[in-house]
């Protein structure tokens, strides 16, 4: 399933030594035709790794015919050697492919294929490891390897994750990484999303942008943007049916949501998973910006850790915004008990039940009728904490 | 010392039942005069709690006569109740005070008695322990009282802070508290100062401004803007001098920067002190910006509780900002070893040697020649956690 679910694909997942552990770290995905068509969205982040960098060059040409993925290093801040390596990846892939005669597309060129890395910042990938990686995941590729893609892509995840919405005909499928340093504008995630539907690049980078800027913009587990955010929609063409903009978009949308919602679920250290909706915002940016503001309160994140309704540290977030609203009308829920009514104590707040993993925050900003917006987050612990205070060690 | 060092100032600090632990929770500074002249500084939280309303309006008159503060509650977000309650609170020390005749000014008035309050957000002050405490305080008024009045303002510190500069005939004094909720605009801190020398109120102001800019509103220990902040300064005249501006503004900033210090120093659960020095910037506004985004960043944080220089998420929290940068020209220094030069990987980083409480983080922007600007922040620890999922419980 998962980036080989839709027609026109093929992936492998192999342990190429990337990882000292000898886990699965490379992963190759390959678009077979008879369309190469490709959107790609990337970090906001002004320090950019060097496969983000050379694949943002890719993208701009519209089309994708392979992404190689490696965990076990983000190659970011690596100077020109590390722009070297990537691109040396890409001719490698291109390469060993055209070798293999494994494409129905007339051969491909390194400007073609998309890469991707992630795990530490600032050492120099080991590429007598990385390009003799390739050909072997180039030897196993597969029309069923996206579950081994998925998993090879891992770095503090706990599971995998990949989504697939299958319509009439045609298919959405995919596959992300990630557990940390999740933030909007990306999240530190890769994914890799396929289609075998028949649209140009301009739809799906229509398409795309539409769905990450209400999914994965909104995942915000810690406040820490990543240098090395990734998101692809390859379309194979294979189904040879051109959906509609909106069923389409739907559906991409949809994909999006699920693997948005399983990072937030395998955040590092979390135990809570915070859905934040802000409601009756006089816009939609500022629904935005009150949510992110309260997704990234330590304080309130370390009270929904214990259990703790304190839901002036909620207002206390919502203070810092720009938003327009008035103080003494703002109302706050918490897991639907409306402990904060016009900026003042509401209902009894030993009646909110915070037992379960999923705690909703709703901020009701009484200041228009922009919204329903939502916000994942995490709750803040002494795991995270611990996982992050040795990452790199 | 501490308020009660420059001459013409009073105060108490006593247990008025406000907390349920019986330790000391009022406290009490009369300035006596000759003159009243004062100045204040206040969150830019919009969310403000009553006494932050209240003491705002007293201080557009330029004159304070006292200040009560109290801590086991921060009276916030509590409606035209918490509102009255502070009104309350002033009136009944100004017909307190005049009752004891303890001042050379002419009569309390109401609306020269700034009210200050810390503790949880969204609970009303217990009014029947608090009044009566506001008369304990008059009659324990000394002018030697600093030190107690330190003491019962203190929420989750564990040490009181009190700084004093004297200089030649003239002191500036103060107290602090603040533990958590410490970030720019300012810190979860209430702050009193007081001086002998005889300037008028807007001096005060500017002087304030200007140290507070500068020290407080550079402390960011959890990213987290409190409701309740206030800094006040208070100008008795009674020592008949009038310095010079100079003189007198690195006087208050002097104090302000000891007590910024004492505040990162006791943050709740903290293992480090970060000192964040930002060079070679275009702008000092672009200094600040990129300091605070290195202070906010979790993953670093704890990076730095485990004592790992991991400068990857130095790099990755410049590049959120807007400041003027190239990413492939930066260079950060832990410790003052180059872990990163030219936007790679600099000097060994097992050169950085993270042994003691205080890390300084050296962040080169290559972008012009503004700076250094230094922000204060502090490590993220299993402990704040702990501290912070159970504080309202």
């Amino acid at each position: 399933m998962s980036v080989t679910a839709a027609k026109g694909f093929q992936a492998a997942g192999i342990a190429a030594g990337i990882k000292q552990n000898g886990n699965p770290d490379l992963a190759l995905v390959v678009n077979t035709g008879p369309r190469l068509a490709a959107a790609g969205v990337f970090t906001s982040n002004r320090v950019k790794a060097a496969p983000v960098l050379w694949s943002e060059q890719v993208l701009k040409g519209g089309e994708v015919s392979a992404v190689v993925l490696n965990s076990g290093g983000a190659n970011a801040c690596t100077g020109p050697q590390g722009f070297q390596d990537t691109h040396a990846t890409a001719e490698k892939a291109a390469a060993s492919l055209n070798a293999a005669g494994r494409d129905e597309t007339g051969g491909h060129g390194a400007g073609t294929v998309a890469v991707a890395s992630t795990g530490l910042i600032g050492t120099l990938l080991p590429m007598d490891k990385l390009l003799p990686g390739v050909d072997a995941a180039v030897a196993q590729l597969d029309v069923h390897g996206g579950e081994k893609a998925a998993i090879a892509i891992k770095t503090t995840d706990t599971v995998h994750k990949t989504s697939v919405v299958s319509k009439d005909g045609w298919t959405v499928g995919g596959m992300a990484k990630g557990a940390g340093m999740l933030a909007p504008g990306l999240a530190t995630m890769l994914v890799v999303l396929t289609t075998d539907a028949d649209l140009n690049a301009a739809t799906l980078d229509r398409a795309l942008r539409d769905a990450t800027r209400q999914t994965f913009d909104r995942v915000d587990s810690d406040g820490c943007m990543s240098t090395n955010d990734t998101v692809l929609l390859l379309a194979s063409g294979a189904s040879r049916l051109a959906p509609e903009y909106g069923e389409f978009a739907e559906a991409v949308r949809a994909v999006c949501d699920d693997l948005a919602r399983q990072l937030i679920g395998d955040a590092e250290g979390a135990s809570k998973d915070i859905r934040i909706e802000v409601v009756n915002a006089a816009s939609e940016d500022d629904a935005v910006e009150v949510g992110r503001s309260i997704a990234r309160n330590n304080l309130l994140k370390c009270a929904i850790h214990g259990e703790d309704p304190n839901w002036g540290r909620v207002l206390s977030a919502i203070g810092t915004t720009k938003a327009a609203f008035d103080p003494d009308r703002l109302n706050v829920a918490i897991n639907d008990v409306w402990v904060c009514k016009d900026g003042s104590v509401g209902e009894d707040r030993d009646l909110v039940d915070m037992r379960y993993r999923e705690v909703r925050i709703t901020a009701d900003l009484a200041a228009g009728t922009a919204g329903p917006v939502v916000i994942w987050a995490n709750d803040l612990t002494a795991e995270y904490v611990h996982e992050n205070s040795a990452y790199s060690s």
